[in-house]
Order: C-alpha cells, then sequence, then structure tokens
C-alpha cells in the first residue's frame, strides 16, 4: 500500500451511494480526506460488510461483472441489502470517468451493513474509491513473488460446514489476512499461501493460487471456504485460447514445490509467478507471459 | 443492538482522539450522527484495529483499567502505535461527565491503524462513543439466555501455535462473530457459544463461558485463543468473597449441560444465566444474583 513519487500527482477519488429509498443524487463525490462514516458504522465496529477491488486501465474497469456478481453473493451471505448492480455500475463509470487512462487504477467498492442500533432494514453504507496501483503490485507482475506457508487454522471442511463461519464472502473482517501478510514481510517474504489444518492448500489473503499440471491450470475446491477468484475463473474460461484448461484439484504445498509452475492471481497483482514457498525455489514456469496476457493484465 | 422507546431521550456520544504528535487539543466532540472515518480508514476497509466496551452506570466506567490493559494488548499484538492509556482515560472521563448517572450506557474505545497508503508510523484513529444499554441486554441479566453451539472451526491448539490467526486480540473483524449470532437469532436463541473443532468449549461471540463446579467456577483455558475476558478475572479475582475460588479447566458441551450452573458473563451484559443448549434445558444455580453483585452489576 506504499505510494510512489510519480503516484504524486494521480487522484484518490471517493464517490458515496445514497442508498436511501427515494434519494434522487445517487452519487456523491468527496474528496479524499473527508470522512464518510460515522462513529457507529458496522463497517469500523465490526468489520460487517463485504467489498470488492478491481483493476483500471486503459480508462476501462476490468471485469466489473464478475465484481459486482461476488459483491452481490458476498452481500446476500451477510444478509445486507446494499445497492443494485445499476447503483454501483454508475458509481464505477463516474469514477472512472475521472481516471487518467494512462494510468493503472485500483477501484474499490464498500458496502456495510449501516449505523449500529438502527432497526432491521436501516440503509446500507456504500462507497467507491479510486487510487492508484501501489509499484509493489506492479513490479510482481515481473519479478514474482516469494511466499511463506501458514496455516490457515481451519481443517479443509470445516467453513463449509459451518455457514456463520462465512466461507467464501469476501468480507470486511481482513484483519487475520493483513496480521498474516505482516507476518511474511517480517521473515522478508512478499506474500502468503494459507493451508489448512491437514496441510491443504488454500488461498493467499488476497489471492487465488494456481499451478501448472501437464496441459492444465488447477487451483483447490471451493468447498473449502476460500473464494471464489474473478481472476482465475476469468483466467480459466480463456484458457482454451492457448490450447490448455482448467481443472479444480486438492493439492499440498509439495504439489506446488513439485509442478512446472505456479502463481497467485489476483483482481490488482494479474498472475505473478511463485519464486518461492519457505525459501524453497519454485520451477518458473514459462508460462507466466501468456497468462498474464489472457486476462489482459499490463506487464511492465 | 435495538433501542427501547425509553431510550430516546439519551443521548450518544462521540470524542474523537488526536493521534499526531503536537497536537494541543486531544479530544474533538462530535456530533453522533457526523461521519468521522474516512473512506481509506483501516477500521472499515479491512477491520484493522482493536476496540473495547464497557459499562458505565451510576456515572462511573466500570473495571476501566482492565479494559485499557486489554486493548493496549490488541493494539501492540496488531503492532499499532494508538493513544496511551492516559489519552483513553481522558477520552473516558470527558464522555462519562456528560452522561446521565441514572441511565446505564455503554462505552465503547476504537483504535485502527489508520488510513490506508500512509506510511509506517501514521497516526492510528481512535475515538469512543457512550450509548444507552440495550433492553435486550438488561433483560438477559434477569432472564438468562438460550444458547447455541456452533463451531469456531478452529482445532483448540490452531491460534496459540499460528499468532497471524489472532487468538486473544479483541479486534474489529468481528463478521464471524456477527454471523454467528445472526444465525442463533435465526434459530430462537439468544446467543451462541462457540465449540472448538474437537468440541471443546471456547466463548461466546462476545462473552466469556463459566460454570459451576462444585465449590468453584470454572473458566476454558485462553491457550485455546479465546479472549482474556476483563468480566471473568474480576468475577475470580473476587470469588473468595463468597467462598469460592476460580479455575481454569477445559470442557465439553455436555460437562456444561452437566454442571450445576452455566452463565455468559460480558462487560456490558455482565452475568447471565444460560437456560438452555441447544434446546436442552441447564440447570439453574442459586449463584446468580450473588455472581452479579460480585461484580458490581445492578439487576433490575
Amino acid at each position: 500500500m506504499t505510494s510512489s513519487p510519480n503516484d504524486d500527482k494521480l487522484p484518490r477519488l471517493v464517490g458515496v451511494l445514497d442508498t436511501s429509498a427515494g434519494s434522487d443524487r445517487r452519487i456523491r463525490r468527496v474528496a479524499p480526506d473527508e470522512p464518510i462514516l460515522s462513529a457507529f458504522d458496522l463497517a469500523a465496529t465490526r468489520g460487517d460488510g463485504a467489498f470488492e477491488s478491481m483493476l483500471v486501465v486503459a480508462g476501462v474497469p476490468n471485469k466489473p461483472e464478475r465484481h459486482l456478481a461476488r459483491l452481490a453473493r458476498s452481500a446476500a451471505a451477510l444478509g445486507i441489502r446494499g445497492p443494485g448492480d445499476d447503483d454501483w455500475a454508475a458509481l464505477i463509470a463516474e469514477l472512472v470517468a475521472d481516471w487518467p487512462s494512462d494510468a493503472e487504477g485500483v477501484l474499490k467498492l464498500v458496502v456495510s451493513r449501516g449505523q449500529e442500533g438502527e432497526p432491521d432494514g436501516q440503509p446500507a453504507t456504500a462507497y467507491g474509491t479510486l487510487v492508484p496501483i501501489s509499484p509493489t503490485l506492479v513490479a510482481q507482475r515481473r519479478d514474482g513473488v516469494a511466499v511463506v506457508n501458514l496455516s490457515l487454522g481451519y481443517p479443509a471442511a470445516a467453513r463449509q460446514q459451518s455457514p456463520w463461519l462465512l466461507g467464501g464472502v469476501k468480507y470486511l473482517s481482513y484483519a487475520v489476512n493483513m496480521a498474516a501478510k505482516r507476518h511474511a514481510a517480517s521473515v522478508g517474504a512478499d506474500d502468503v499461501i494459507f493451508t489448512s489444518a491437514e496441510g491443504t492448500v488454500l488461498e493467499g489473503p488476497s489471492s487465488t493460487v494456481i499451478w501448472e499440471h501437464d496441459d492444465t491450470i488447477r487451483t483447490p475446491p471451493t468447498d473449502t471456504g476460500i473464494l471464489r477468484g474473478t481472476t482465475q475463473e476469468l483466467l480459466f474460461d480463456r484458457l482454451g485460447d492457448i490450447g490448455m484448461k482448467g481443472a479444480i484439484r486438492p493439492a499440498t504445498i509439495d504439489d506446488l514445490l513439485g509442478a512446472a509452475g505456479a502463481w497467485l492471481c489476483s483482481s490488482t497483482r494479474g498472475i505473478a509467478a511463485i519464486r518461492s514457498i519457505d525459501g524453497k525455489a519454485m520451477p518458473q514456469s514459462d508460462l507466466t507471459a501468456r497468462l498474464q496476457q489472457l486476462i489482459g493484465i499490463p506487464v511492465r
């Protein structure tokens, strides 16, 4: 989340969606430092909401329909009645229209349950932001990432069996994800692969894990409670273009180390080759550039 | 989180702590609906912060020193440099001074890592709120609670082994805790007891579990990753006053059902008798009133 000096001239855009019924003016633009959330907003007091982050490149949001579909699924799983797709799409369009087309940006959508103490049916809080992409993420597309394997604690089947554990929901409660990333940084790594209590590969704190196996790209099953990755799903839809196909398979860290290549996929970073896991070098596949091209991610 | 009509005349107080170095005016009071958090505050975007809730009764905050100690432990575990105890104490004093002494209130302290995109060492976000206690919680002191047992998914040892899972940290990422409470409400229960993957009793989503065994009150060990309960610790310190003592012991749900009585303890609700677990009636101990008295909780 660091900014480079070159980003200093790029804007930081914020738009708030008015979700109350009968409101005329749906989008309220505010300055980036202007407070928009009360002390009682459940986003802040309980991490009780959902979010999406998408890349904006060449003045166009990347796969917004997949992000809106996942945001709707997350909000539904949380029982939050947020804005409809049309309102979100209008917010995306307005922010992107004000974004310089020669800069990559990260567009984030946030929806929370609203204010503590309000009765059920309260208006949700909803807003979007558009900021410069972190140069660190851009560099990782080119240079790959060194990762550490950390346990997520759960047995692989735990979240599937217990819907209150919110498996598959992209919620705002990311304290553990952020702590895992800080732990990785403290041991000199760039990122994390979470494994289950039994040692099966799950996902990164903000990425999907994929790996090469013969003429397929594999990724773990979502019945482990991991998020459906919008980038992984887009990639799998397009693998036929390069004569490959996707497959859902469980794996261990040893399986990854023995693969022809492995990557972390996410919407803003795109596809980053895993250089090493816990200090053990990974084979580097020559597919990296082709996979990045398939999903339309620029590499510089 | 519902309000009763009687609460309508009670205020909702908010004070923001200025944590930047060299600031003269440390506490800024704002109206309850006034926005105080930007779109980039990590409390909202990542649930990346810590909090405490304490009871205010007869114009006095209940065991603030225990809450400030736990808040400092939580912030340290998250690597957040928040306000010092003196600043928090000044905020507590100012809010309590404006609170009607004949009303019970809930005073909440919140600290987040600050704004996304700021360099390390950024000022933390810190604020406090003081609002009327929910009549539902007050009624539960008198009427007890029907609970359901839900799995927290983790094996009991998982969080102790993996500090990035933030066991024992009272963080803002409470989406799972809130989802568990919604699940309980959907099946007609008041609250939840989380158990580990192996079925050992952990804690409630916002409470500590205690139960009666001979002349002791027992509670589960914190090496399971549960929070240290400020109410449970205060109670254990005072059990000698009624000729009893506290003990740390693991238990199963069957152990609770076989106990002479069991309770959920929390700072605002106090000590509420567990009436039933998953629809099975719990023995009702005659200790409830004495335990409530020991920790200074009014029952009406």
